[in-house]
């Protein structure tokens, strides 16, 4: 099992960095630095997919989008807690002096999670397991010390830290929130941006790395309306893969149940957090991951955050590295506005209809974008059979980086000529390439390689017709299709409102020509 | 001058905090760093637009989106030239010991730019003009020190720093690139991302700030055919608003010439550096900025950087800061792929079609993100007298950050309900946002606070009819438009394909309703 998983990786990766989807560990020609990524011309357009997708799914549930500042003075990680808490917990190789992450050590011999352990725990299973220096089978020394995963930096004189999570900084202008939108709660914000964490292990490529970035909601809620929530409504019939902490405990698998059972069987507190539940399942649902390769990890009482009410997690089967946490949903109570009216001695709550003041509390959906884009790589990468070209990405037609290559037949002027034409009048459409080099046949496998759905060659009847040939990737059939009708086709096609077979008119292909 | 300035500046940033468009300095309850700022739920979705129109003209000039990391490792930087010289000239006060930027004090006195003075000339101008202590009026010690203005931080053990620019970190991968391109020039990769300076003295709202947004277009070329440039063909009878050094010394005014002329005239080498001018240019008309605000003006020799072959700015007249850098184009030649290929010890040169082995040249496209969108605000941005509501955003319908809003008429389930509905079937096509609160005639003066171009209103005859009522912000203008329509019609509003009064049943308003 393990085996196959460091062929498939190594396979995987080197299919990542040929493809122009992910590179590194970056700068690459300077040795690299572990834990950073650079995104190739693929990757990069399947990240920006997938962050407009979260950004319209979060916009049309009422979320407004915000940009705050990476950098902040190191009062605020006072205040959050990170500065003092927020720490990998390391031990020394007591001869080669390298440095691990004790639980890491500790879980990668006994395979269970010890995140909840104490410095003394996680040394007496160090003993117990008699776990060695992994570089050099030495014994460590007998003491648990805190590495700090806050990035520093000095803005002039004054210490400041680099943003380890988003959450934390869309806090802090509360009152701006609270006056923009007239005084009312709920108030639904997010951001989509960098955050930074000085890992001592980043390892599982982009799974956990140094800089990475992070989608990131906030609900701001009176805890008393907590299960007044109208939208909860139009979902609670969802089933979703539940899987509760006490059933992880006693073996039971996962279970497909409504989002109303849920509460009825007491796993979940409240309607409001239900459906931020729901919200976060959907996010990954319209990201193009397959229901199947989705389950919603309550965490252990001892695994939450001290000032979590509830935790969820959303995790994501990968072949590289089998189950992985995507995604956590939190109800963070009044911890972080209460901690920051404290330190900024600036009042953060809200005033009710009948004039009493509360703090709101918060509900938090928070999803690293890099997770999500390397499982749907993950998902859907397939080697093939050398005569097919080596590799193929089945990626759900939606989500294709690049939707639509032209292609003309051969580099005749007249057909390069109509082929720019026909790119240059999609391209406010769509993501689309012109590739005009090597036979037709050499283009369609580099296309599918890609994962490109749908490919168009001009040939010798276009310039005289005005249609062009549709390949279809999944089915290598091909239609024709007049360009004036090229726009609503493709458009129709990839939403999936039409048939490829009804798009146009089917044409014999020989399998020479396929 | 100076002081209508500065009253605009008051009033506009009040209106850029109240309206929600930028917060800051961040964090504001902390007391706020200077040179980081917060983009609230307006700013935010303008931004957003700016970045989608940078990145779409990009990509339809057959750039490519990369996405690198923010943190680099030192050794970058010493390649680069940044940890070197990339530095702040600062004087310090002999008696309050606060701390300034020479050549802003000497520029504050004598209005001309001195950035190309030697450390010697800096301290002579200031004894000439008899310059002193901003804070305390007392005299400076009479030596100049150089301030970093790198961020820099630690990944664990290793010193690293925050980028001060995409471009070197952009240069890194070519090989990649070469390898993805399948070993062609040019090659045009861009990327739109976050940066950091340690400024002394951040000013000027956005457009001097300490953390801020850079989308930068870098082509590698061949050196030997910078002068084959296929699509200077199609842009070179268009005129933009040169102003050449030589027209600047002798106090000229900029003038309106062809691309192809400024090439005659000897104002520019190239046609590959002609055309990345003129697409700067293009940047800036597509991001709503008038024609009549923008002049390109070529650096001087003694201002350029050391590296550049040639290197022009684009400026922006802002009512808030007069004219303004928005964008450097910079003909960086081979300057950065030799370095980084010393430093490295890895080959990034490219090989000819005829064998030969040439490092490639870089031609540069530079602009930050916040200064349009800031541009754009202080362009469009309207004082009104109080009985029409206090201020109107003026901004071009295409770019208004709200694009529709829906209005029930008055608070009844029954157009609650087509409200919602009609919300829902935009929301996938346009930035749409729903209010009810308040009489509708608040709620038009509320939308053209916020320019939103487009209101819809749902009335009883809604219901009965399947029809809305769609104002026009400029006219005040209302028309009657079936509910089925709505998607299409909106879209050719926006696109400006219709006239309004031609796009439904003009309807009479009284001016009650208006």
């Amino acid at each position: 099992m393990q085996k196959e998983r460091e062929e498939f990786l190594k396979e995987f990766t080197s299919f990542l960095q040929d493809r122009g989807f992910i590179w590194g560990p970056s700068p690459e020609i300077y040795g690299g630095f572990a834990g950073f990524y650079t995104y190739g011309p693929m990757g990069k357009l399947l990240k920006n997919k997938i962050e407009n997708t979260v950004r319209s799914i979060f916009q049309s549930n009422n979320f407004w989008e915000l940009e705050t500042p990476i950098v902040l003075p190191d009062i605020v990680w006072k205040a959050s807690g990170h500065l003092d808490t927020f720490a990998d917990r390391i031990i020394r190789c007591s001869k080669c002096k390298a440095v691990f992450r004790a639980d890491k050590l500790i879980e990668d011999r006994i395979d269970k999670s010890v995140d909840h352990y104490s410095d003394q725990q996680l040394l007496n299973a160090i003993s117990e397991n008699n776990i060695k220096c992994p570089s050099c089978s030495s014994d460590f020394v007998y003491d648990i010390k805190k590495q700090s995963l806050m990035m520093k930096t000095k803005v002039i004189d004054e210490d400041a830290s680099l943003r380890p999570e988003t959450a934390t900084v869309t806090y802090l202008p509360f009152r701006r929130y609270y006056s923009f939108f007239r005084g009312k709660l709920p108030i639904g914000v997010f951001q989509i941006g960098k955050v930074f964490r000085n890992e001592v292990s980043p390892r599982q490529h982009v799974i956990r790395s140094r800089e990475f970035t992070q989608a990131e909601a906030q609900i701001f809620i009176d805890p008393e309306k907590k299960n007044e929530w109208e939208k909860f409504e139009d979902v609670k019939k969802d089933k979703l893969p539940f899987w509760p902490w006490q059933d992880q405990e006693s073996g039971k698998d996962p279970s497909s149940v409504s989002v109303e059972a849920a509460i009825k069987k007491g796993w979940l507190k409240t309607k409001s957090y239900a459906w931020c539940i729901w919200l976060a399942y959907t996010q990954f649902i319209n990201m193009g991951i397959p229901p199947g390769s989705i389950r919603l990890r309550q965490h252990n009482p001892d695994e939450k955050a001290f000032y979590a009410e509830d935790a969820w997690d959303i995790e994501v089967k990968l072949r590289s590295f089998g189950w992985t946490e995507c995604c956590g949903v939190h109800d963070r109570t009044d911890y972080d506005l209460t901690q920051h009216s404290k330190f900024s001695k600036v009042n953060l709550s809200a005033t009710r209809e009948d004039g009493s003041k509360v703090t709101p509390h918060v509900l938090e959906i928070a999803f690293g974008i890099d997770r999500p884009v390397l499982a749907l790589l993950d998902i859907f990468y397939e080697k093939r059979e050398k005569e097919e070209g080596k590799t193929l990405l089945n990626i759900p037609y939606k989500l294709a980086p690049i939707e639509v290559m032209v292609f003309p037949l051969i580099k005749k002027p007249s057909l390069l000529k109509l082929a720019e034409k026909v790119k240059k009048g999609l391209e406010n459409d769509f993501v689309v390439t012109y590739d005009e080099a090597g036979s037709i046949g050499k283009r369609y496998l580099r296309s599918t390689e890609l994962g490109v759905p749908y490919c168009l060659t001009i040939d010798f009847d276009s310039v005289k017709k005005k249609d062009v040939t549709i390949r279809d990737r999944n089915t290598a059939k091909q239609i024709r299709v007049k360009i004036s009708d090229l726009k609503e086709v493709l458009r129709k096609l990839l939403e999936n409102e039409i048939k490829f077979e009804k798009a146009g008119k089917l044409i014999k292909v020989s399998s020479l020509e396929k």
